[in-house]
């Protein structure tokens, strides 16, 4: 089968640039010394995590239970579910345990250590839990110098339930611009994690895990000391909002969506694909960048891309391709029936949309397999 | 089986407000005399699909083959693949109109014209085609006074094709602002079609149909002469971007997400649940509106509107809760395990999300039952 025979819109994963890109992140931390615990929400399917883990059984990070579920059942032993735990939800936590995954979860309050707690004492089984640091004010966790709350909760957690680190992830280093303050964010997130084990050490706990991650953070720092791990995701694919701010090159993106020219509409200087945002997502991450790709970079079927042309607009099922505002440039001849790919701002968003992966190499048309991605909770 | 017993995050649909909403369009367009086509790609559910249609056969719209491929093997035999035909996809139409299915197909070109005629004559079988016209420079369509081109196209397809009529879609009325403005696109909308099926009946074609279609237009048409039929979809569910033009209320709007409360950063304001973009999408539709609702309303379990709370921003997986800027309101107090629904921007993008509906009614916890819906190509 070749690209040619594929149903389109859908998704094209270029194996090359994958395993180039997994190669690179992980050369990076083999000189640190330091474990990669790839997040698996990026990619979801088996295939991918197997090429991109450094085990079989892991380890990995997952954002949702239902992923939890999925790799473990498929013999990945070695999970954070990097989301704040409800007490609900540990019922399952504690089945997949039982099931023998070493499922660890990620906790900021007294509140949520308290409900592990008390779970892992009438299940007979200790849950063990990261305490979430807030290294950048993105998102949730304790922040690093909070030592009564960090404390408070380690103590809630050894009666029953088990301390096994502390975890931050720098979402702030996504929209951080050139390599000095991408450093300055790694090292940041770096720091925090690393004074916050220091804390818990200091008050009698082992705290064992110190774990950072994000992809931006994973390819700029320059000290990991202290850090015992590296979590990140769409390192594996990356994309346009990664290549806006320096962390790939466009010739690095693993990811595009094939499309089939429907249509044009030659006084406006338009061509329209049956890729629209239902294909391509509504993520617009390279927005607010210097450079605006509008719904993603056009190339051709082979997957190079045409000079300043870019999806400019999308409907559900309607793509819209155009020159880029502001470039000379000339929409490419393309006929009724002709593909193109488009390279997306957002690998995880993007994918989220697709059932599987058609798998390619490079610029040769065969498609090797299709690899089946799962969602939903 | 009630609201809390359900996982998160996940789909809620109200079914009450649902069938307010569809009873509030067929009563309007009954009055008018014309044909309702729901447009499918909102729900893509066979359930919400035969509450929607006037009856189990249809007629309706859908936005791709997948679509047209489920609904017709659940017994809809009138559909339109409302999406610019392209050769390759043909075989798939003359399969589904073998299987009994009268599904027709829209193009704008001669040469999408010549292929629908080489595949019927081919296959024996009239495939029935819509010329799409531009009634507003949204997208694809013939301009409604191009009469050579749409007499080209016409005489194109009955060379073994068939001229089943002309469509168009307002979709320029998403961003139109009060009544006259949208009552303006929905005339220049008729117009467009009508004008187009007289030039069509001059050269000697019957164009049995004259189909239009958007949401916007359907509620605000003053008059409908010439028209046939109208295609809307997200009606049936509305949602925030259809409140912020002045087509439904606040609450009118079916669709909701529910999610748990995970964690809190009480210093900046803010309440993080579960549900981030992976549950609302990327849609952000309010943006450019005159209130923007981030990436939602709040409401609480019930579905009942928290005053100027919305989900302000959204991480993958996390959602981050917060009054909206500039308002005085007051943070509710909710404690980790909480639930609240989230009101979307876009019901067809966030419904896209989820693998099925939890159906309520009104304020009642009670899930009567889950419908599932389906994705893909």
């Amino acid at each position: 089968m070749t690209i040619d025979d594929l149903k389109t819109p859908c998704l094209i994963l270029d194996a090359d640039r994958m395993e180039r890109n997994i190669a690179r992140l992980r050369g990076r931390l083999d000189k640190f010394g330091v474990t990669l615990r790839p997040h698996l929400k990026t990619a979801k399917s088996i295939e991918v995590a197997q090429k991109v883990m450094s085990s079989p059984q892991g380890p990995a990070t997952v954002s949702t239970l239902r992923e939890a579920e999925f790799f473990a059942s498929a013999g990945v032993n070695d999970l954070i579910y990097a989301v704040g735990i409800v007490p609900w939800k540990l019922a399952k936590v504690i089945e997949l345990r039982r099931g023998g995954c070493d499922l660890a979860v990620v906790l900021d309050t007294v509140e949520q250590a308290e409900a592990v707690t008390a779970a892992s004492v009438e299940a007979g089984i200790a849950i063990p839990a990261l305490i979430e640091i807030d290294c950048d004010g993105h998102r949730s966790g304790v922040l690093p110098h909070d030592t009564k709350r960090l404390v408070d909760i380690a103590a809630a957690l050894t009666k029953g339930g088990e301390l096994r680190g502390v975890l931050t992830h720098a979402g702030g280093s996504y929209t951080a611009q050139g390599t000095e303050a991408l450093q300055r964010c790694a090292e940041e997130e770096r720091l925090a994690v690393v004074d916050a084990a220091t804390t818990l050490r200091d008050a009698g706990h082992a705290c064992p895990v110190v774990s950072v991650g994000s992809t931006p953070t994973a390819h700029n720092a320059t000290n990991l000391d202290g850090v015992t791990e590296v979590r990140a995701g769409v390192f594996v694919f990356f994309d346009l909002v990664m290549a806006g701010i320096g962390i790939c090159q466009i010739d690095d993106i693993a990811l595009s969506v094939l499309g089939t020219v429907i249509g044009h509409q030659e006084e406006k200087g338009w061509i329209l694909i049956d890729a629209g945002w239902m294909a391509m997502s509504r993520d617009r991450g390279t927005a607010k960048q210097a450079v605006d790709q509008g719904y993603g970079i056009v190339c051709d079927s082979t997957g190079k891309p045409f000079a300043d042309i870019i999806l400019a607009d999308a409907n559900q099922e309607h793509g819209i391709i155009a020159v880029r505002p502001g470039s000379d440039a000339t929409l490419p001849y393309l006929k009724i029936g002709d593909r193109v790919r488009i390279l997306p701002n957002h690998a995880c968003a993007t994918g989220a949309q697709h059932q599987s992966y058609h798998v390619v190499r490079g610029n040769d048309d065969l498609v090797e397999g299709e690899w089946p991605r799962f969602g939903g909770w």
